[in-house]
């Protein structure tokens, strides 16, 4: 994706806000999005097994910046591979290890998000590890998944900062639990709608007249549009949005890459139409889905019942499948838990000081009495 | 797509509401969704050249259907071609013609929409009607193009009515100028949040400063989720909405067909990307985008400057063409002009009795107020 | 796709050939190609329960074409669905139903080929004949899907003779057992490489270690290139092919749909990719895959384990899956079929003497010696 | 794509035979494929300012790898973009970039083809270069295009062998002129039909009446099947092939990965159909596209009409335009230059020793006279 111009170099120096775990994520601050509810932890590993790790790299005005690696499940991934669906919506954007995913309709090791120009080392970093993990002693093929967004305005992007060790210390200290939002990992600098962003996450839990799936997302923001809230076009109220000057000036653009995860026994086909869903909640942001817009969605299963199994891939296999007729409502889960995360990143992200401006954090003083009104 | 199922058959008989001429088109009743200005008639037209027909065919309980064609411009669309875009959100339906449209870049026919188990007559309908234009005596191709959406619910569909005469009266009635709305032509039957709903159209102008073009927009609307106007949930205000009863019975079905038309000298490339657009303001108005929905969107340029003339075809061409660098306002236009045609068409649509049960209007009278705490 | 212009319109009349009953299959001939063994028919009908029915229109100067239905199997398709791929390899044709299958990955119809602009007749005949089946009292929609070809060399393609009781017969009628090859059903008109073709089957039956599945392919041959038979290079031998004069005068255009069944159960992601294998048999044969041709591909598995019935679509399915690992085989197979379907079309068809030109029958008492090198 | 198993593991050792310089090309031991003729080259630079790189990493045992780079014309190629297109045909691989040349229609960078396991290195040796190319010093975002396929039966793979400075040497060495074959650069370790293979180029000039345009194309060949030398199936007449015990031993696996190049004024999308044809050339070597290949396909225009310069990408733009009907002796033209670029691959190629077997050169003293009776 194409690097966000420098939209804030000229706003005045402000004092940095509250750090991030002083910042209240979207629901917390009495916004909800959406008719379902969601699971536990209100993130994607709330479907259980996936990892999520971040590395943050030391922070200075040049370097804000980091990766962000999301792992299916805490086995072999490359022996016990998932299924999976890829969608790009706007491909200006170098999301790497697509094209396999999409023939064979798996995922093979971890997912990995950085910077736009670090996506080698976060390649290099997954292929690594998956040839050292024990058991892949005779690998010689691994298809890395690496997406990315452009942090070029906070972070010296040119100067290629991420490391190889970098992020095999992101696949290596993933965990599951609570997933930390905001300014960190692959999100250490990057901005949407004209805020400091980053990564955010939630879920949702179907009930079991559904299908009871529970649905993650976690998503890396760094995109433009009007910053819509809970229907409400808060970017217009805030007088910060100013499309006719931004696209003049080259500045709308942007990205998202969003990582869907689920129990559900899907077959990869449904997997991608998973993926396709997430940028409905995308557009209820507000994103005009720019042309430099690198936004890309990719869905997995963790569903022991479709999991391709070294037995499973001995001969003709049975596996689960759920049908078409069942997966609308994993559809609507995709959509709010996607809207819900983006929400998170902006809300829990403080200002970020940078390499070519500053990025401030969502004025929630401001923008959470906008939202009284909606319902 | 799939059939609606009797969504609404157990509502109370209503009387027939105001017909769609006393209805305001939601910008009339203060409804504005978006940053963009709307052309002079707020409509597909706006795109100079284009023109709309429909046949709405004699209403009965069980005929709630009909055509609309949408002609490109007024000449020999086949001789004069126009580059043209396609995408297939979800592609639980009958569009008929996009594989040429994709391989060669053009449409070279009228645009028509009906129902589901009419698209063969439509077909047959522009097929003839191309070949007998003067100067097509030596065509023996001819890719018709046609969108449905299923009018199962008001429409005794299984009894196919619509003609291959109705298709092509559609066709020969095209004309520029305003465009009528809700349920009418290939709308005439079609039900989307569980309200009537229809044909709706809006445009966007974009200011001199981002390029000036037009961009109008023409939706047969069919759909369902949780209706969303202008960012508030109208649905669960209503109380209108039970996502888990309609999915449980499968009714949350519908499917919608989105024209785009636009006089920027686009790639079909780019206009593939247009039409990519079209879905996020779709998003807005709350689709959740279920299996059962055959979601849609075809755009073309009218521009003369890439138009594929037969003095075009003789040899290496000279055409125009907008930069990848220059087209997000025209994406931004899309969505904000999707998002209205798609308003616009349940604001004008009155209640209808039919076949297996009633469309009700959409309640301005509840509506409204709901919608004044909106910016 | 576009129509052959008349590449024939020249020659010098000649004496009908022998009938179609009177020609050698390739095989019989002595021709083989590949490395795999057929099925006992050496047709598509080898994959059990496959049925194919040809409608030939009553022979006249002007009237040569005709309908050609493949069934997937002998029950109610709509209740009893089976998994499906589709490939365009070069979309200039009309192939109708496509984007359904691709987003559901099923076929709920029989698949019908006629000519380019007969399609919607055949569609008409596929939505009746479901819309009258027992059982499918409560259907409101239906895919209907049609491959074509352009016949209009030999065929008065524009007076649309085919009727919509002409496709219902080809449904009708169809049976398992031999295939009646060369000129008839969808073939009556159609030509390839300058000589008279039409419909071609084969199949191949893998040794029980590599799986011991079925391949079975029909096509419809209609398209142009350097003829090729078993590697040899017979249309420059027979001096029949002059490139450039046919490009210059846009001649070398033409089509092939081809169809193709397995009992082998795949994924509907996996009969993507058996249908992509079809085009190198394609290639074999020497076609140019020039600009007007509509190049299209159908792949489904007939397994039972892996049907979609009304029974597993009530919830989480179980169904079988040949893993990625072990379709190469199937790949092989499917070219080798679809080169020897191709070669049968050629072998079988007599001359025609039509509408605007005759195409010969290729001359097997030329072709063949030039063949006796070969291995 | 994934490894090619140790298939010639057990073959006796062989005196290394003759090097790339001392065996012949194939059109220069007799052997023709089509009926188009080359260019002054017979390779991918007679593409006037197409540029080729090679960087063969010192040779052992366990090392024979490398890295080519192609470079679309000599100046700053992310400020002179060129327009391209890309197909996939069966994606078991790891090429990177294709989303974005996808949707936006253009190369920004050189193209390196190197092993499976060091794609991260070409990568990051393509953004490196760019963002140091003059002119580039606000560069933030770049999309490098790598393609691979997998050496790991000659090539020690899992130990990484080349750096990002190897791949920056391929770029900064490539040169105009003939363009070395076989066993060197990406080739240094690849296999085809069991015998060494490597890089092949050829290329094709149309003659006035047809355009005149020049294709050139490049193949990095490491790929199984039943290897057809101009139609003669050498690999059956070789004994060298058992189709049964490779695909039980999942040995008939491996890649190709195509990059072609043409000064015709091309827009993307006729360049993407470019690239599709490239696989039917592919496919007239006998290649049966299996499970585990690597397949893919980039083709760009050089014209200097269609580039997309800075001044281009300022508003609205002039740019030439081959119409769809031109296109055909193209697509001929790619075909055969592909055939015969993997014929070269194996003939020039060299017997190597390698990390785990030998890889024997194509035996011409065997295959020539099985050749001699084919036309």
């Amino acid at each position: 994706m194409r690097c966000v111009l420098a939209l804030l170099l000229l706003l005045p120096a402000v004092p940095i806000q509250a750090r991030t775990e002083d910042r209240p994520r979207a629901r917390e601050a009495g916004v909800t999005v959406g008719i379902l509810r969601p699971g536990p932890l209100n993130a994607i590993t709330d479907v259980k097994g996936v990892k999520v790790g971040h590395v943050t790299l030391p922070r200075s005005r040049d370097v804000n910046t980091g990766v962000t690696a999301i792992l299916p499940h805490g086995g072999n991934i490359f022996q016990d591979k998932v299924p999976a669906g890829f969608v790009a919506y706007n491909a200006f954007g170098k999301f790497m290890g697509s094209t396999q995913v999409v023939e064979l309709g798996e995922v093979e090791t971890p997912i990995l998000l950085t910077n736009t120009l670090n996506v080698a080392e976060a390649a290099a970093a997954a292929v690594e590890w998956t040839l050292a993990q024990p058991g892949n002693e005779e690998v010689r093929s691994v298809n890395a998944i690496v997406g990315e967004t452009n942090d070029g305005l906070l972070n010296d992007i040119r100067a290629r900062h991420v490391s190889i060790a970098d992020a095999r210390r992101a696949i290596e200290t993933a965990a599951a639990g609570p997933v930390e939002e905001g300014a960190v990992g692959a999100g250490a600098g990057t901005v949407a709608f004209g805020f400091k962003a980053g990564i955010g996450t939630a879920s949702r839990v179907l009930p079991a007249s559904l299908g009871g799936w529970t649905i993650g997302v976690l998503v890396q923001a760094n995109y433009g549009g009007v910053l819509t809230i809970a229907g409400v076009p808060v970017g217009v109220k805030l007088g910060r949005y100013d499309y006719r000057q931004q696209v003049e000036d080259r500045k709308a653009d942007g990205s998202v890459v969003i990582v869907i995860a689920t129990n559900a026994p899907l077959s990869d086909r449904n997997l991608r139409r998973v993926a396709e869903r997430a940028f409905a909640g995308i557009a209820r942001t507000g994103s005009s889905f720019s042309n430099g817009s690198g936004d890309y969605a990719l869905a997995f299963s963790t569903a022991q019942a479709v999991r391709r199994t070294a037995e499973r891939r001995k001969g003709v296999a049975n596996v689960e499948d759920l049908p078409n007729d069942d997966i609308s409502p994993i559809f609507q889960a995709t959509i709010e838990a996607t809207e819900e995360a983006v929400l998170n990143a902006l809300f829990k992200a403080h200002t970020v000081e940078g390499h070519r401006g500053t990025a401030q954090a969502l004025p929630l003083d401001k923008v959470l009495p906008m939202l009284e009104t909606a319902p």
